[in-house]
């Protein structure tokens, strides 16, 4: 049986693991039965690459011809039949249009038994866009929408009826092909119409809506752009068929899985989590008092996106403080153990991924003199994690899927 | 079926029920078979009154005398046999030494088979105290411990050693009498040797922590005061029994039993939570929406006692912070509700006692121009409540063992 640490880490690896672009591709692939026609692909999104490179990987030549669009830099090598572009996010630019114009001629005459196997990441949005307005006017209507603190669900009622791919309208270029769509997700909840705005899916909005939002706000749009607001975007798609093999719900579970091949009896409170991280912390440290002496291997499980206030200018993470927070609660609780981690191998602006922390990391930091309050007032958690082994350092990993917290309870207290 | 509103009123009102003085006392004397001789009751704390009329009433004249000290203004009329006193809290004052002799003089010459019934309530540690030192010194020494940050289990420590009744001093005073202890809690994790500094409990600090706490914080203490410092506390009692009928841990359990009774599953998460309130909503709320969709009646509870750090000059309390704050997460997810609820009736500054919320309340205060983000930042969650009937209002209940929070599921999602 391996240190409440070592277990840790081998949850993490093994959650992240399951949530990697590729595995998410071979995943979905692996229950999907191709018609007889052409496959084509079209990847977007900040892991485009890595998705299209493996269902390379896994389809070979059984693709005829594939588009991937991604962030600038993120085109790690060439992919045998595809065209690899680099583009503008969070914001599109030039080159997010034309790449994205590139996937739309590839769709040209497609037949009923051809599939274009549709591969969706976070970033999508800015990466995969063709305005039916310039540019311009489009940067500014988003402008004004974010100004007038419009909310997501409205400012994208207005966007995918700018736009000549989102809301569905990708779906219905490509018609009367099959659409295969993989999702790697990095919304909580994976509202498909919401991520990269739904190319691929229907659309819950309608125009009345749209033209209500514009009244709400007063919105200064181009006749061209009112003129958009009239056409109704696809309510229905016969042609699409989706798959979310890579989300915050799967790296819980996958975490969830791993807590219990360990021994653990794990619970998954939530997937979609969302309060302050240093509460979360809290929250996850009075669970354990209440459990921690049921003498059980217990594992709760939280995924989701907690935020930070600043109060200090130290240096950490949302995971960072999860973690150190519940290390406060969890002081003197024998076998007690509580980390959080981003699936991304980034929390905050630091090389750590998250923190460990278990119930001796507050006496640790105590005879390093350093108070677990002061410190997370001053948000400099990294430095505390680093004084007591509290760091998790897993580099980038190459997909992004949110964060998981979990509190382990070894059943010895 | 009752609606959640419906549902989650019984669930307080019952919750509540088995946490009042007089079930908790009636509770633990079901259990309690008495030795031949006599019985004396002490009672302490504010709800003294309570528990020592509950006593009165099911032993009758089985008790042979009693000696009650509780607040001011909290002594309801005459018990027979008994002489009830009023004291100083949470400041003690002459009054409060006055009825402690009273009731240390009752102490004296009792037999092997006779019990001191000792009731045991929330703010004991001022009402029942016998101090060694001079009132004034003692003031003193509290005032130098909070001036210098001590925690308060070294408040306790040196505390217990310049009285003559706390750390388990009380029950030597009774041997060789039986002690039999019904304590109401208002700690969460029933710590029993820091309720009222223990009178009636094994003390676990030693003269070598009370010396090291006087140095780490340059005490200045009397000679009389030192030399109090070096008589060791005891650290085992052989005629002491300790029942804790009536505690946060005992509401929590009748809450959950309570919505067991309604078809709910419930799962008890925490009956020691200690976060900021409204983080604790939005945290519950989280749980709630990857639990809603299962078609299960599940009852999510945690109890304990939340904190609020003020950031306007708003009226609510902690109970409502919490239950507003789940409303925004829970907005939309048909069928569920979040309410939370002190046990003492009083929430914060508010004739409330707490604050109910469900899937429709956002949208209620979103039609009366009322956001509850801007609402809780000004700490106004009473007249948002006031404005949706989410408002709990029991009044005075009598009891004290801090608050319950519930997320209710009725599966209809």
């Amino acid at each position: 049986m391996g240190t409440l640490r070592e277990d840790a880490d081998q949850i993490i690896a093994r959650a992240i693991q399951k949530v990697l672009p590729d595995k998410a591709v071979a995943q979905a692939l692996e229950q999907k039965q191709f018609d007889s026609g052409s496959i084509y692909v079209v990847a977007a999104g900040k892991a485009a690459w890595q998705m299209a490179q493996a269902a390379s990987a896994i389809l070979g030549e059984r693709i005829t011809r594939g588009v991937v669009i991604t962030k600038y830099e993120h085109v790690k090598g060439e992919i045998a039949g595809m065209d690899c572009y680099e583009a503008g996010h969070p914001v599109p630019d030039e080159n997010s249009f034309a790449a994205t114009q590139a996937a739309l001629d590839l769709m040209k005459g497609l037949s009923l038994h051809d599939t274009v196997l549709f591969l969706l990441s976070g970033g999508g949005s800015a990466l995969f866009e063709k305005p039916l307005v310039p540019g311009e006017e489009l940067a500014d209507v988003t402008k004004q929408l974010l100004a007038c603190g419009a909310d997501i669900v409205e400012i994208n009622t207005i966007r995918k009826r700018l736009s000549a791919v989102k809301g569905g309208k990708f779906a219905k270029l490509c018609e009367p092909a099959q659409i295969y769509s993989i999702v790697l997700s990095d919304i909580l909840g994976d509202p498909l119409d919401m991520i990269a705005s739904g190319p691929a899916y229907p659309d819950t909005s309608s125009c009345e809506d749209a033209r209500s939002i514009v009244r709400k706000y007063n919105l200064k749009l181009s006749s061209k752009a009112l003129a958009c607001l009239q056409i109704e975007t696809p309510k229905e798609l016969s042609n699409v068929q989706t798959q979310i093999t890579g989300s915050v719900k799967n790296l819980c579970r996958a975490a969830a899985q791993e807590c219990q091949a360990l021994g653990y009896e794990p619970v998954i409170l939530t997937d979609q989590l969302e309060c302050e991280a240093k509460e979360a912390g809290s929250f996850l440290a009075s669970i354990a008092k209440t459990h921690a002496m049921l003498r059980k291997k217990l594992a709760f499980v939280a995924g989701g996106e907690t935020v930070v206030h600043l109060t200090g200018s130290g240096k950490g993470g949302r995971n960072q403080e999860l973690a150190l927070a519940a290390a406060a609660g969890i002081a003197g609780l024998t076998g007690t153990a509580a980390f959080s981690v981003g699936s991304d191998g980034t929390d905050g602006p630091t090389d750590a991924a998250g923190g460990y922390c278990d119930w001796q990391t507050k006496q640790s930091l105590m005879e390093q003199g350093i108070d677990i309050f002061e410190t997370l007032k001053q948000n400099d958690a990294y430095y505390a994690l680093q004084k007591c082994g509290g760091l998790i350092v897993t580099g980038a990993t190459g997909t992004n899927v949110n964060d998981v917290a979990v509190l382990l309870i070894n059943g010895e207290s």
